[in-house]
């Protein structure tokens, strides 16, 4: 046997062979290199190009948004992610953040590497800053001001820099006042010369719940002990006659070398050096939404003795190795970096919530619970039950079967399935009852190993109980009458969303051979019809005794404009999604051509937004009628040619944690899942020659899913394993079992 | 044996069958019924009527020192205490005090108890009261505003409240924003619906080193499980764009039935309850400046299992041990009121620092510490070397000695011995190097069994280091020239408080052999000399050249007013403090007849203030000449009736932690240590007829200390053991050695 440390090299030793094997033996071909998470930090898309493991409780995010020297400034505007490319004055590095979110949290626990005297004031100590390198679990810069180089990677929970110190004084500020949160109130404590810990208050998100504030706790290890260290309090200023004997009144605080808890609304630590020749120091930050003590296991189990490198290569692995399960051929550079930079953005949120050692907290209460999985967070359900969540069971169906049973851990601590989850808080953002829709997708595809009669009971009661239900708004309105009234906030879109989450209902009710719901579901899931317009062809909203609202503008509720009716769109933006109901719907706008004018018109005229979810299966529609599916395949392919590019703008606007990115992963596979809860795919020409997915025998027959094309037009020829499939409808399950599809194009 | 259940009940059987016996036999006999602690709450006496066990860590006072409605409000000038008797609004009872300071400080973890519906406002729900009572370890009251009962005492580290409410809804806060202090920040967390945890930010007394703040740790419980419990913040107003989407910007944050941190520069608990009859509450509050963990375990060692009664009974019984030490006949009820006050007052200062387990804060750094004995802190030494710390060595001489040890401790943790040392800080308020004056004293008169040669060491270090010398500043000029030069603070004050303290190593070289020692300090302690001026009879300030400051105004800077050459004095209050060198001066002020009629101008023209420190010995200073002692008598007679009362301006001023408490002890005794180091006492005539003192065996020869009267005018003779003593001084030893003293009077 050989001694542990022995063990140890041993193994890092293999480690190193296998990394640099990979390295070398296929520069640029791993899936990791394509990459580019500056993707969708720039036209609003909210991501950053922070270091992050995959679904990360940590990342470490270059901070850009505080300041008036930047284009967009976190207090100037709405703003609700730490770093915009364009941005040019840094401030620091935040270690929890949010990708592709809508409202502002989070962006707290913010590093800085600084130069000279300290100086606490981030206005004083931003800088510009060049050299920016971002990849998977990986970001670097140099800083402007004191020519420090940044580099930063991640564990699950624990964010890791290293500072390249020139010669000469030196600090390392945590920065807790400062924040993308609007949140104050910290606790810091300097545990030792190499390590602070503390507390930090976030949460409010999209200032709907100030109550649902919240600690996130954590632990920082530097390892270079620092010749000083403290902390700073900016104080509030007193007033009155002792007033004027405190010379210190409203100026900065600071406790050198001092050991003890100092609380406040805008605080702060640091380490400080003396540099004799230049310098790297590694700095740790261990996070827990649990306890410090947690932070501290964290930290310890994820990376101690492991060394900046090491750790980046680990998380760069297991990014390589999650992305390696969607292989592709063909298409171009700048291709397969869309591709995958998008599978990127799919693999941050839902995050890890639970610590090393299993704990989180209990939703609202936030007493400590234990797991034996993974307890998801980040549940921006109302954007990604539309399509990212179908493609975690595709491509991952561990992880969504883990956020399934984290779903269902929600409902037992809650009482209610989440709508949008956010670290133990039910921000109840957006509309509609979105949870059971994937819950129904998901069993529907074949995930089946979770407690379905639970989640069952959980959608009927979201869909039944009419008083002090937090997920279904307007209910008695929408059971009565079939629809919300203009008096609801919302009344069409709401309308619409009830109906996808009773289609879920009721297709679950079928296999589970419950009939009567299924028939009771099934008839209450197409009740938009009573909306349906014929002189508009749209949906419009009805007052509460029956008659139109009016005036009635189609256009009114486009750009995030309030609207009567639709929430974040216009009649035009929600009336075709139905695609339950698809066929119907035809009928009802009179017909196939009718439909598909109709149709069309969304585009022609503008009114299609494709950076917002309620529109984003249109351009798939058109494959409910026979013969269009052309139409299809060159709308889609021009909305990704325009929206979708490797660059920062390149997502058509917010990421919406993900559902953005979906959208095109799919598009790009040449398939999308037009219908959630309903098993199925719709077909479109795919970018790549090939595309093979690595399934999960766990869960699935076939060893791979293989998607291939030949020539470069439109579809002429769809083949299922060689035989021709004549339907631009695909069951999942045809895929799952190994079929392999294929598409012959003109 | 009996279950331990048993025993328990046994022993607090026994221990209310005493404390019934002791009630009922001895009705208003007991020391402890005399103690009045309403004196010194009126008049800047600085005191407060809060219940306290002896040199208790906790006090829980009414707080009445916010709002305008008050005369004396804290922020609308001065105020360096939590209650003020002519106030009329309280706003709550603080649960860690000072008594007798001349700075703000502490005067947080603000309990209070409310009706009706939750209000957070303290000057929404402040209120007037009625029906004060304060004993020994006692205080109660009755709120306006709802009718509540409120009666609190403590243990050493815990406060314990009392809460009668009326039926209906009511509420415990705990309010962690407003204190005496202009420190902000906290924490606070809820454990369970009868435990609250916390952590509130203090220090920075008077001002001067806004640095040394430091956290104050509790755990509040109550007995009475809560209906709901929460967490308030009040927050920071924010500005810009996303702060008008902040419908609560700038409000009130609740967090109801919420278990996490909740950091920020003013928030609080609470308790809410539904009673549907009227109930008591006790709510206890257990104090550390360690952690929560040993605040938790103090209360728990110090009150569990024990009921509001249990504890004051408890607490009232240490009481009176302590003041029974000393037992007296004859006088008034209210000569006695004022004599077992004062004796309370000086059992207050120093308190205990170190918690249940030992623990206690290291010096500035806050490490923890244990010790074995008590870790004494307040030493506002400038004050008690004076006369507090020699009638410590008289009456409770293991109290001194751990007072001594405490301040040896302070001197290996720090490097320095205590100046003004508040809860491990070194304020360094005052001038002045006393606490060696403290330990030559104790030492001489016969305190031994300290580590003589480590506060030898630190005398003399703070006597000769001229660079970096926090204690003595201006030592270089002292050294060379004798004195302190007008560009030095206090330049007269200060060069007589450093001959003080070259007196007390001389007197100490003495008896330990240092021959050279003795001879060099004996030498620099004449220095003030050099700055008597002939023309005035007075000490006058001289400048780095040698000739003396003008203009010289001798009325210059009485009533605490600016001054050069004197800190809070004028040149007639500070020229007589030489008592150990009395006799010198009165040859430099022209003999017996001159120095006489000197001394006694300063009490005819109203140069004497009885409020401060400097001259509190000038009234006795006349047994310095033979034939004038009975000015001394009648002069502090007369002092005495007019200064010293039973009722709230019963104090001259401010207390000073019991100095002037000390005063009035030693004077209603007949005896007072007019020269701090040298062990002897000046005689008056004692206000009672018997005064018996305990003596502690561990450390003198006698059983007790017996002083007589006989007769009611001034001094005839004075007999020890019988025999005459021709003298108006005795020596320490005499007294201590079981002799008795007596006075024959005319």
């Amino acid at each position: 046997m050989l001694p542990f440390n022995k063990l140890v090299n041993t193994k890092l030793f293999l480690f190193f062979t296998i990394s640099l094997f990979i390295s070398f033996s296929s520069i640029a071909q791993r899936a990791v290199d394509y990459v580019n998470p500056f993707i969708g930090t720039s036209n609003f898309g909210a991501t950053n190009p922070g270091a992050i493991a995959p679904r990360g409780m940590v990342s470490v995010s270059p901070f850009n948004v505080a300041g008036k020297q930047n284009k967009h400034e976190k207090d100037s505007r709405w703003l609700s992610n730490p770093y915009v490319h364009e941005n040019e004055f840094l401030t620091g590095f935040s270690h929890v953040n949010l990708s592709g979110v809508g409202c502002p949290d989070l962006g707290v626990i913010i590093s800085m590497p600084t130069v000279g005297e300290l100086e606490i004031d981030h206005l004083k100590y931003g800088t510009t800053y060049k050299d920016e390198i971002a990849k998977a679990g990986y970001y670097s810069t140099t800083l402007d001001k004191s020519n420090i180089n940044v580099e930063t990677t991640a564990t699950t929970r624990t964010g890791v820099s290293r500072y390249t110190f020139p010669a000469g004084k030196a600090n390392i500020l945590l920065n807790l006042g400062l924040g993308l949160t609007n949140e104050q109130g910290a606790m810091i404590k300097v545990v030792s010369p190499t390590e602070i810990e503390g507390i930090r208050t976030v949460g409010g998100f999209c200032y709907y719940k100030p109550e649902e504030t919240y600690p996130v706790y954590f632990v920082a290890q530097v390892n270079v002990e620092s010749d000083e260290f403290g902390v700073w309090k900016k104080t509030r200023k007193e007033s009155g006659v002792e007033a004027e004997w405190m010379g210190y009144n409203g100026k900065d605080r600071f406790y050198k070398n001092y050991y003890k808890e100092v609380m406040g609304d805008s605080i702060g630590g640091y380490f400080s050096y003396n540099f004799d020749k230049p310098t790297k120091v590694e700095l740790k930050v261990g996070v827990s939404y649990v306890s410090i003590e947690n932070a501290r296991e964290n930290l310890e189990r994820e990376t101690s003795n492991l060394t900046f490198l090491e750790i980046y290569h680990k998380t760069e692995l297991e990014w390589n190795d999650l992305l390696s399960k969607i292989s592709v051929e063909g298409g171009t550079k700048d291709d397969k970096t869309v591709f995958y930079t998008a599978l990127y953005h799919t693999l941050i949120h839902p995050n890890t919530l639970n610590d090393y050692n299993g704990e989180y907290p209990k939703m609202s209460t936030r007493e400590t619970l234990k797991t034996n999985g993974t307890r998801y967070t980040v549940f921006s359900l109302w954007d990604t039950y539309r399509n990212l969540h179908s493609l975690m069971s595709l491509v991952y169906p561990e992880q969504q079967l883990n956020m399934v049973n984290s779903m269902l851990d929600i409902y037992d601590e809650s009482g209610w399935l989440p709508k949008w989850e956010l670290n133990a808080t039910e921000t109840t953002t957006m509309v509609g009852d979105p949870a059971g829709i994937v819950l129904a997708d998901t069993y529907l595809r074949g995930i089946r190993n979770f407690d379905i009669e639970k989640a069952y009971e959980a959608m009927v009661k979201s869909a039944d109980q009419i008083n002090n239900n937090p997920l279904r708004p307007g209910l008695k309105n929408y059971i009565e009458k079939g629809y919300l009234t203009s008096s609801d906030a919302g009344s069409v879109s709401t309308t619409q969303e009830y109906n996808i989450s009773d289609f879920a209902i009721a297709q679950l009710a079928q296999v589970l051979g419950k009939k009567k719901d299924e028939e009771r579901f099934r008839e209450r899931s197409i009740s938009y019809r009573n909306l349906f317009d014929k002189d508009y062809k749209l949906l419009r909203p009805k007052n509460n005794d029956g008659t139109w609202y009016s005036p009635f503008d189609p256009l009114a509720g486009a750009n995030f404009t309030k609207n009567v009716g639709f929430i974040e769109g216009n009649s035009w933006q929600y009336s075709f999604m139905v695609s339950h109901d698809a066929d119907y719907l035809i009928r009802l706008m009179g017909g196939k051509r009718a439909f598909t004018s109709q149709l069309q018109e969304v585009f022609d005229k503008g009114h299609f937004d494709m950076a917002n979810e309620p529109d984003i299966a249109y351009p798939y529609l058109f494959n409910y009628v026979k013969g269009e599916e052309w139409r299809t395949q060159n709308m889609v392919n021009a909305l990704r040619r325009s929206y979708f590019k490797n660059a920062p703008d390149g997502l058509p606007g917010n990421d919406d944690t993900g559902t953005m990115s979906a959208w095109i992963i799919y598009t790009m596979m040449g398939i999308y899942p037009v219908s959630p809860a309903d098993p199925m795919y719709t077909l479109t020409t795919p970018v790549f020659d090939k595309i093979t997915i690595e399934l999960n025998p766990k869960f699935y027959k076939g060893r791979v899913l293989v998607i291939e094309k030949e020539g470069t037009g439109n579809i002429n020829e769809v083949l299922l394993n060689g035989e021709e499939h004549k339907s631009y409808f695909i069951n999942h399950f045809e895929l799952v079992n190994g079929f392999r599809l294929k598409f012959l194009l003109e």
